[in-house]
C-alpha cells in the first residue's frame, strides 16, 4: 500500500505531518492558503514534487471565496506561497502552471475558474502519481539483482503524490524480485533518512540499513555500495542539482569510488531558465534545527550554526538522471533539452 | 582555565562523565579497574590519549589490594582493560608500558610495586598534558591569521589529559592572538562535536560554528575552509590514520578541494607494529546510538543499523601530522620512523 501522502479529501487538502513520523501517522486538514503555507514552511509535507501538488491545492484554496477580486487574490496566493521555500523547482513549476490555467480562462465566471483550478490542482496530483511510478519502471532497469543501494534523505511517497523518486526505482525494482540492500543516510538535521526513508522502505519489507551521514564515505571504500540513488529539488539545464544537503557530499565521494550516481526526479524538476546550479536560491533554515534534535538541545544553546538546506552537485558527478521522459547521460544539457522537446 | 578531563585525587581516578556535556558538568569517581573499564566502555571518558591515561589509573587500581597475587592481578587487569575499547592505540600503549613498569620491579616488595605503578600513571597523565602543548605549540606555526578550520569529533582537552591535540593547536593558535573561525562536525552518532567540541571552543571565546556533517563539502565547495585539524586513535607506521568515524570522508573531501588535512596526536597513538590502517581493528557499536539521540528514538525500532565508531584514512589524504616530535611530512615511513629514534 502506498502512503497516502497528499489527498483532496472533503473539499481540503490533507497531508501527513511528516514531523512526527515514524512514531505517529497523523494528518493535517488544510482548508487555506495559509495554512498550506505552514505545512510547507514547517516541513509537515516536504520534498520537491509533493511540494508541487500541494501548492497547486492551496492557490485553489486561496482563491476559493473569492467573487470578482479572484485574479488579485490568485495572484497574491501565488506570490505568497512562492515565499514558503525557495529550492525546490516544482514548486514553482506548480504556481505557474495554476497561473497559466487561471489567466487562460480569463473571462469565464468565477464559479467556472475555481473548478477549473481545482480539476488541474487534481491532475498535477495524478500526474505526479504516474510520473513516479514511470520513473521506478525506468530506473528499476539500471538495478541489478544483490545490489547495494545507497540513498539520501527521503525521495519516497512521502516526498510525492506517492511511490516516490528515487524510492520508486527501488519499491520497482524490489517488486521484480531483485534481491537489493537499501542503505540509508540519517540525513541530520531534520533526520528524513531515518524517521521517513527506513520507515517506507520497512514497510515494503525492503532489506534497510540504517546510518549515520558520515559512515557512507566508509562503506564505499569496503566496496559494500554498488548504487546511489538520490532524489533533487532543482536541476539546471546544464544538469548542475540542488538537492538535500549532504548530495554533493555524496556525489563526490561516489566519484572517487567509482560508483554511479543516479538522480531520480520528473521533469518538472529541472528548472530550463537555470543556466547552471550557481543560480539556485539555496534556503538556510534556524540554527535551533542543528542544536537540537526534537526538543532536546545537543549543543551550547548560543552556539552558531550554518544550516543549509540543500547543497548544488555539479552536473560531473552525475551519472544520469531517470525521468520519465527515459534516462538522460551526458552531455545533459542536450539530453535535458531534448526530453523537454518530445 | 582547562578542562579537568581526568585527575587522580583522594586515590580515585576522577573522570568528567562526557555523556552529560554540554548540559551537565559531572564527575565520576572510579575506585577499581571494572569502574575504570565501564567508564571506557560507556564513552563516560573518550578521546585516545585519555583512555591512555585512565587505563593507567585502571591498572595501578587493579592491584592496589593485591598481595602475594599482584603480578596475577596485573596481568589479569590488564587483559580486562584491553577489553573495553578496541581501537585507540594509546589504551594499550599504556597498558604496555604499565605492564613493563612493574615487570621491571619483579621480585621488589608488593608495596613498593603499587607505589611505582601509581607514579607511573601520573607520570602518564603529566607527560600527556605535556605533549599536547608541544603539540599545540608546534601545530599553530601551521594556523594563519583569519583562518577557517574544520575540525571533527572532540580532540580537545576532553580527549586527553588536558589542552587537547587538535584542538590545542587551535587554543595555542588562538592565544598568539591569530584570529580563527572554527567549524565543528556535530559528528554522529555520539555528538562528540555538538556537545563536547563547541562546548570547549566557546569556553575559550573561539568564534566556532556547528554544522552537521554533511555540510562539510558544501562549505568546502565555497571555498570557506583553509584548514582542516582531526585528532587519531591509531596511526600506522605508514600514515595510515583511524579516527573517529567521517574522518575519511572529511580527508577525501579536502584532498579534491585542495585543503591542507592535519591529524594532530601524540607519538603514543603511533602503533609501530602496524604495518598499514588495513590491520587496525575497528569497533563496531550497538545499533541503538544510531535509532536514538539521548533517549528518543529518531528511527523505526527495528531497522538494521551499521555503527562503525572509526573509519581508517590512507595515508596519501593526509598533508601532516603533528607531533609533540614535530610536524612530519611525506613519506610518513621514513618521518614517523625518524620521530622514533629522536
Amino acid at each position: 500500500m502506498p502512503v497516502p501522502t497528499i489527498e483532496w479529501k472533503d473539499n481540503r487538502l490533507r497531508v501527513i505531518d511528516q514531523t512526527l513520523l515514524p512514531h505517529k501517522l497523523k494528518f493535517v486538514d488544510c482548508d487555506s492558503a495559509k495554512m498550506v503555507w505552514g505545512v510547507i514552511k514547517n516541513m509537515r509535507t516536504r520534498g520537491a514534487p509533493a511540494l508541487g501538488v500541494a501548492a497547486a491545492f492551496g492557490v485553489y484554496l486561496g482563491v476559493r471565496r473569492s467573487k470578482k477580486s479572484i485574479f488579485r487574490d490568485l495572484d497574491r496566493t501565488i506570490q505568497y506561497l512562492s515565499s514558503s521555500r525557495p529550492t525546490a523547482r516544482n514548486l514553482f513549476w506548480s504556481l505557474e502552471r495554476m497561473k497559466k490555467t487561471a489567466y487562460a480562462h480569463r473571462g469565464k465566471p468565477v464559479q467556472r475558474i475555481k473548478s477549473v483550478l481545482l480539476e488541474e490542482a487534481k491532475r498535477i496530483l495524478e500526474e505526479d502519481r504516474a510520473v513516479c511510478r514511470k520513473i521506478g519502471m525506468l530506473g528499476s532497469r539500471l538495478i541489478g539483482d544483490n545490489d547495494n543501494i545507497l540513498t539520501h534523505c527521503n525521495a519516497g511517497g512521502l516526498a510525492t503524490g506517492d511511490y516516490g523518486t528515487a524510492l520508486g526505482v527501488l519499491f520497482a525494482a524490489h517488486s521484480q524480485g531483485k534481491r537489493i540492500k537499501v542503505y540509508v543516510d540519517e540525513t541530520r538535521p531534520l533526520l528524513q533518512g531515518s524517521r521517513l526513508t527506513a520507515w517506507e522502505l520497512l514497510r515494503e519489507k525492503i532489506d534497510t540499513v540504517l546510518i549515520c551521514d558520515n559512515m557512507a564515505a566508509s562503506l564505499m571504500a569496503a566496496g559494500k555500495i554498488d548504487k546511489i540513488v538520490v532524489g533533487a529539488d532543482r536541476i539546471a539545464k546544464n544538469g548542475d542539482t540542488a538537492n538535500k544537503i549532504g548530495t554533493y557530499n555524496l556525489a563526490l565521494l561516489a566519484h572517487y569510488h567509482k560508483i554511479p550516481f543516479y538522480v531520480a526526479a520528473p521533469l518538472s524538476t529541472i528548472d530550463v531558465n537555470m543556466k547552471s546550479g550557481e543560480g539556485i536560491p539555496i534556503e538556510n533554515r534556524q540554527p535551533d534545527e542543528v542544536r537540537k534534535i526534537g526538543n532536546v538541545y545537543i549543543a551550547p544553546k548560543k552556539v552558531d550554526v550554518f544550516n543549509p538546506a540543500f547543497d548544488v552537485t555539479p552536473n560531473k558527478f552525475v551519472t544520469a538522471f531517470i525521468t520519465e521522459a527515459g534516462i538522460l547521460r551526458k552531455p545533459f544539457t542536450a539530453s535535458i533539452k531534448k526530453a523537454f522537446s518530445i
